[in-house]
């Protein structure tokens, strides 16, 4: 048995649903504690949660949780925290000013009444007889960014999610070097680090470049200026403030993410809108467009995003007209880019000046390090090991190649752990002491863990070609196969409609006498005909519905 | 009346589907006849394909089509061949010599026996009385690209579509810009040239830059290389074999599209395979990994190409090893970077070693013309007007901001009609003279044009929340309430899945009950029960599966 053992629960192998288990003993530390996004391959999901089952299990025999520790203030490090935290023991919560901000708004909306413990920068904090922590700032495209020094009887651990290193950081607070470097006399055991943008050469550039972007295009522009953004992204929307004050524009907020955002940012200082110049929305009619600055919530075009609705003419107050232009200060995150560029196709179809980072390339700079970034933390901490984390699995092992193998690390030492695998460390030694089964923990509308993979292909089957019911009347025990019914939708018929109709009807009869002479069971006869009819009708019109037949008693 | 007209059925507004009529007086020119490609709000769609209703009009009309040209062997320019030309009349078709060649296939795989005439480069061809067109050669990522100059009696249309300027193009044919700058002086009416790179502030690189990369990746490669890249990339197949010569391997093509444009290209001399060089794929495993170079189609990571099948361990001959490396070259078109970056995750987990551009930047190079290109063109050119083709909108509003304007020319003389818009040309003098109505035309299973919107809306719902189909039985006419029976697909009940289904079975009770008794038709009745269970539903579960009400005779 190890004594510290690392379990991911997610943020491995997939960018989002960060949530990390610390264990020592009888003690565990929880860092983050975030949603995760469905891709296509799960449609009508809302969002994915960390599986907790392991901690669950822990806890039912007799182990303490002793604290959790956020790193910053994105969803996907927070945001699930109103889902799990009901299922667990009460325990204390550590974050910076802003995530503690951000992390109890989430939970008010989730109707959790639980408050955040905030940590100042230089305080170590003990959490359990086992740990304490020590928070380094870092930039990132969420103010108040922390990495996280755990102290373990085992050794140190280094907790780097998100971050880069801006030179130039828009609050002026740079990432805190000095004291990481101070690091590498310390002996760091193991440091986990966001590879997500392991594939990029250059170092990313400031975050402070935005600024004067966002001032050229509001100098040229006739109408309102409609800007959106991650609406966590508070430095942003900072020089957005402060271009529109050098422009004498008022600022008016859309959107519920953003307008709860900067009020939270707002009220801890972490945002500064000088008096009087901010609007209500409600009275942006009052206001000459040209005196406007429209801060909405949609960079990502999702579908009934603020900026989604007022593009197609829909929304309640918010207007697009063709004097206005509108900034994306956003790139495409993988697998939006057919909404985001969907909306700026509708914009310039309807002759709206748009402009966006493909056109102009300072209007977004990344919060993530490049892989000389990465380069750099790594070499200022020199840890024993090094695990990359927050990145898919390619960025995982390029990681390795790119950036650890040129430090000297070797296999042994760069930790890319399969999903499931928990991390062990005894004697400042690694090896894999467990493997844990995670499911995908999915919320879909109410409910919480219930859509099964079943239900996943069924829909991706039922989007791919519909459906077609079969219904076979029973009256009296009699199965009347004069009687059968087809109904279907999302099926196209092609023009022999009636034909294909028909042929199912007939086939369907054809299959079900069969089986009935050989005294089939029902439960079987429904699967017979349904996969022979699916591969009958394959064969006539080269599609695949879904096929589902029904026994119907009258 | 304007005397010439160009009618774009596509090719306007999106990358694909490219297909333009030059019609003047009784006679109608074709360029291009390419297929489309469905995005997610068509699921289940294979390919789409131009409507030509309004051709098929003409031609009753007693219009006739003098002929078509093939401006380069790419899908979108060709492949809609043996879907069209059976509902046209005969008329010749030209093309360069592999154009020729690929659209032959593309015709001989849809059972079409017609021949396309090649056209050699200093030929001007007379098509009817009233069109002659010249071909020039121009580079871009399949060989024989041709530009097309049109001359007319309203004067010359210079037809530029996909392009790019390499000035050391792989075969050593440079874009014929000495003849092309020699139009200047003709007065050329209008140009239409291709703008989809028109975001992209740098020259594009040349394509023999490939050849060396690919060329450092097999140096360093243990087992199989395995390469995968667009099927129709003659060039930087043959700079891959070329790789491989040098390096002492064998070279297999592996995939129905590479086997299948290696077959022609090399029978026209296009791909040069030094004698014994060449393997069958059958043979794959008589020879060292070491010494051997698979091509494979499936360079988007499409789901059941050779390459993802071998990947998840389901292909025939191809097994991919520890040892080998993968290529990727070829960038994610948008839309496909799940599956792209999917089977390069996959192969990660695998650790099998893969590079793809985002870590080797040289591995893949554009073909199509950025804006300074874009310039270049226009500047030599110097047409009266200019129209953007074969970009989304984005880019042919872009276009005018980031190429043209810069040259000049102002919002009357930069053509961007809207999807249906009919442009004439008489006395020199430009104006929109019709527009017509273009609906998508669908290809799904073995069905043209059979998928209306109605099916792709049920399909998308489907996907996003399944189905719940009520059946209602009626006994000599009365509908029996106690017999409803709830069937559902892709619909997550929740823990309390038979509350549900009662739910449903009573309030649908009640609705019809109430609706009877107001003497509601049947077919109202129905929608009306669609639409409140499905209301009521989302209210408790917050869920909107698709409802159908079937009213079952028994």
């Amino acid at each position: 048995m190890s004594k510290l053992k690392i379990i991911p629960l997610g943020g491995m192998g997939q960018v989002t649903q960060n949530m990390f288990l610390y264990e020592y003993e009888n003690e565990i530390l929880i860092v983050d504690c975030g949603i995760g996004f469905p891709d296509s391959y799960m449609p009508g999901v809302d969002i994915l949660i960390p599986d907790i089952s392991y901690l669950l299990k822990k806890i039912d025999e007799g182990k303490e949780i002793v604290g959790m520790v956020l790193t910053h203030g994105h969803d996907d490090h927070i945001a699930a925290l109103p889902y799990l935290l009901s299922d667990l023991p009460e325990f204390p919560i550590f974050g910076s000013p802003l995530t503690a901000g951000f992390a109890e708004q989430r939970m008010r909306d989730g109707k959790i009444g639980r408050f955040v413990t905030v940590v100042n920068d230089t305080n170590e904090v003990r959490i359990g007889n086992n740990f304490s922590v020590r928070f380094f700032p870092v930039t990132h495209s969420v103010p108040d960014t922390r990495h996280i020094l755990i102290s373990t009887p085992e050794g140190l651990i280094y907790h780097g999610s998100d971050f880069k290193l801006d030179p130039n950081p828009v609050d002026g607070i740079v990432s805190d070097l000095e004291h990481i470097s101070q690091l590498a006399n310390q002996n760091v055991l193991c440091l986990l680090i966001d590879c997500l943008r392991v594939e990029y050469p250059d170092w990313v550039e400031s975050e402070s470049l935005t600024g004067p972007a966002i001032e050229r295009v509001m100098a040229e522009t006739q109408g309102k200026l409609v800007m959106t953004l991650m609406s966590s992204h508070i430095h942003r929307i900072q020089q957005t403030i402060n271009a529109a004050q050098k422009y004498q524009r008022k600022v008016v907020f859309i959107g519920r993410s953003v307008e709860q955002n900067v009020e939270v940012a707002t009220r801890l200082g972490k945002l500064i809108i000088p008096e009087g110049m901010q609007i209500d929305k409600k009275h942006i009619e009052d206001i000459d467009d040209k005196k406007l600055c429209v801060i909405v919530a949609g960079s990502q075009g999702q579908e009934g995003s603020s900026l989604i609705r007022a593009i197609y003419g829909e929304h309640r107050i918010l207007r697009i007209k063709k004097s206005d232009t509108v900034v994306f200060s956003a790139d495409a995150i993988p697998g939006n880019q057919l909404t985001f560029y969907g909306a700026i196709n509708e914009l310039c179809r309807n002759r709206i000046h748009v402009v966006y980072p493909a056109v102009m390339p300072d209007l977004h700079k990344s919060g993530h390090a490049s892989a000389p970034e990465q380069q750099e933390l790594l070499s200022l901490i020199k840890p024993k090991y090094v695990m990359p984390i927050g990145g898919d699995d390619r960025h995982r092992f390029k990681f390795f190649e790119l950036v650890a193998s040129k430090l000297g690390f070797d296999e042994n030492h760069v930790l890319i752990p399969d999903t499931g695998e928990v991390l062990g460390f005894e004697n400042r030694e690694f090896s894999v002491v467990d493997e844990i089964n995670l499911k995908p923990q999915i919320i879909d509308g109410l409910g919480v863990g219930d859509v099964g993979p079943k239900v996943l292909k069924d829909r991706r089957s039922l989007g791919q070609a519909g459906i077609v019911t079969i219904i076979i009347p029973r009256v009296r025990g009699n199965l009347e196969l004069k009687k059968i019914e087809v109904v279907s939708s999302g099926f196209v018929f092609m023009k022999e409609a009636e034909d294909v109709v028909q042929f199912i009807k007939t086939e369907t009869a054809r299959v079900v006498s069969e089986e009935l002479r050989k005294k089939t069971k029902l439960e079987m006869l429904k699967i017979l005909v349904e996969k022979r009819i699916s591969r009958r009708l394959y064969k006539i019109i080269r599609r695949e519905p879904m096929i589902v037949c029904v026994f119907m008693d009258v």
